[in-house]
C-alpha cells in the first residue's frame, strides 16, 4: 500500500494510492497515519477494504509528511562510507545518531523557507523508515516486524549549524522545512528489499547524488536494533538512515543552496519530491 | 496554577491542585494539559474557572508526566560552572543543546527500570521549562511569553551511552524512565524569578545536589531564544536547563546507581519527586 496525508498544512486527511494511481480518501476508516493504524494489525485491516469503495479525490492536492503522531525524528549520520569521505571525516564504528526537531517535518512538495541567519543548506536524499509499533531492546532478525514501512527523507541541512555551534547536529538539521517526507509511506510488505532501493537526487535539474541503500555501513535492521538498545521507538517514529555521496559540502567549492533553487529526488519505490528554496 | 495530569500510564486526565491542596478534576473542561491549553488564552480560560465547582478527586493517585504532546524533550549541557568542571568539561561558548527522546518521559514518582546492558546510572536535578505557543526566530526579551510554565525533571544519564557510543548524546539520556517530570506544570504567572530557583537531590537520603537556578550560565530567555533560532519550538515541548554539581560522574570514586536506590528531589516552586531504581 502507498498511503499519504492530504489537505492543507495542520488540516491533513489520510489517504491512499490504489494500483491506478488514483487518490483515495481513507478519513472515513482511520483518523490518521499514525498510532495504532501503523500496528500490523491495523495495516491488515487497511489492506481488507475494498479499495474501489472509498472516495477517489481531486488528485491536486497538497501532500503533507505521509505519518502523524511522531516523537523521535531520529536520523543517521555518515552511514555511506563515500559520503563520510567526501565530508572529511571517519566511518564511524557504531550508527551515529541524532536528532532533527519534529518541527521541521514537511510534505514532499513544500517549499523550504530559507532560515534566518544560514548561510550552508546542503541536501541529503535518504530512505527513511516509519516505526509501527514500540520497539525497545529488539534483536536485529525480529526488528522489521516492527517496521510500518518506508518514506523518502531529503535531510536538508545547514552545515555550519550542525558543525561549529556547540557539538549536536539538530541545530543545523531542524529548520522549519528541513525534514520533507513523502510522498508516500510505502508499506513494508511493498518494499522486497531495503537495501537494494536507488535514491537520486537533483539540483536546478543537475544530478547531484546517485545511489544505493545496498552500499549503507549499517542496514536497516542493524540500526533499528541498536537504537532500540537505548531507548524505545514508538508508533510514527521516523528514522532516516543517511545519505549518499553528492552532498554540497563535498563539492569543491562547494555549492550550497540558495533561493530559487529546486531540489528534486526520488526512488523508484518511494516517489518523488521537489522543493523549492524560498528567499 | 498547579497543573498535573493524574491515572495509569497512558490513560491521564487532566487536573489540577488547589490551594487547598486538593486534587481536582479538568478533564469536563480540556481533553488534556497539552496544545491549544498552554498558550496564553488556554491558561487563562482555566485561571477563570470557579476552582471549588471542580469535581475533588481522591489524592492517592499516580501523577503522569504534567505535559502531554511533547515532540521535543530538548536539553542544555553544561550549564552550571561548577557542573562543567566535575566533569572534566569546559564552560560551552553557545548553549549546549541534545535531545532526550520523547519516549523517556515519565511521572514524578515511577520507578526506573535498570536498562539491560547499562553500567553508569547517574541523576540530575533541573529546572525544565514547558512551551505553550510556536516560538521560532524569538528574541530574549519577548520569549518567555512563549512559555507556559516549569517543572522540576530528573535528567537521568547513562555516562557510557552518553559519551563513548558516537558522540551525540541522545543514547545516554532517553532509556524509558530517564525523563521523570513535575509533580505539576507550574504555570509561568505563580514563578515570579525563573533565575532564582533553589534545586536538591539525595540518593538514598543522603544530599548530593544543592544548587540555584541563580548559576546558570545560559538564563531561561537567553536558551530559548538561542533554541528558537535554529528550529521551532511547538505547545508541549520541554526544555530542560541543565543540572548543578553533585551528580554521580563528579564522584570520585563516581557512586552510580543501582537497583534498590532511591532518588529524591525537588524545589520549593516545584515540587518534589522520588523514584526507585528497579533491578
Amino acid at each position: 500500500m502507498r498511503l499519504v496525508r492530504y489537505g492543507e498544512v495542520g488540516a491533513e486527511k489520510p489517504g491512499l494510492i490504489d494500483d491506478e494511481n488514483h487518490l483515495r480518501d481513507l478519513s472515513g476508516e482511520i483518523p490518521d497515519i499514525a498510532g495504532d493504524v501503523l500496528s500490523r494489525q491495523g495495516l491488515d485491516r487497511l489492506r481488507a477494504l475494498d479499495v474501489r469503495s472509498l472516495p477517489k479525490i481531486d488528485p491536486n492536492q497538497r501532500l503533507g509528511a505521509p505519518v502523524a503522531g511522531t516523537r523521535n525524528f531520529l536520523a543517521v549520520g555518515r552511514n555511506y562510507r563515500e559520503h563520510a569521505a567526501e565530508t572529511g571525516s571517519d566511518v564511524p564504528e557504531e550508527p551515529l545518531l541524532f536528532n532533527k526537531a519534529v518541527s521541521s517535518m514537511a510534505g514532499p512538495r513544500d517549499d523550504i523557507p530559507y532560515p534566518p541567519g544560514a548561510s550552508e543548506v546542503d541536501w541529503e536524499v535518504e530512505l527513511a523508515v516509519v516505526i509501527g509499533e514500540r520497539c525497545y531492546n529488539v534483536d536485529e532478525d525480529k526488528v522489521l516486524d516492527f517496521v510500518a514501512g518506508y518514506c523518502l527523507c531529503n535531510d536538508v541541512s545547514e552545515r555550519q549549524w550542525q558543525k561549529n555551534r556547540g557539538g549536536q547536529w539538530i541545530k543545523g538539521k531542524s529548520a522549519p522545512g528541513f525534514g520533507p517526507l513523502g510522498p508516500w509511506l510505502v508499506t513494508r510488505d511493498a518494499i522486497s528489499d531495503p537495501a537494494n532501493l536507488d535514491l537520486w537526487l537533483s539540483v536546478n535539474g543537475e544530478r547531484r547524488q546517485e545511489g544505493t541503500t545496498a552500499d549503507m555501513i549499517f542496514t536497516v535492521p542493524q540500526i533499528l536494533s541498536y537504537a532500540s538498545r537505548f531507548f524505545a521507538l514508538e508508533p510514527g517514529d521516523v528514522v532516516t538512515t543517511g545519505t549518499p555521496s553528492g552532498v554540497a559540502a563535498g563539492m569543491k567549492p562547494p555549492q550550497w543552496l540558495k533561493a530559487g533553487d529546486i531540489v528534486t529526488l526520488g526512488s523508484p519505490h518511494l516517489g518523488e519530491q521537489r522543493q523549492t528554496i524560498l528567499g
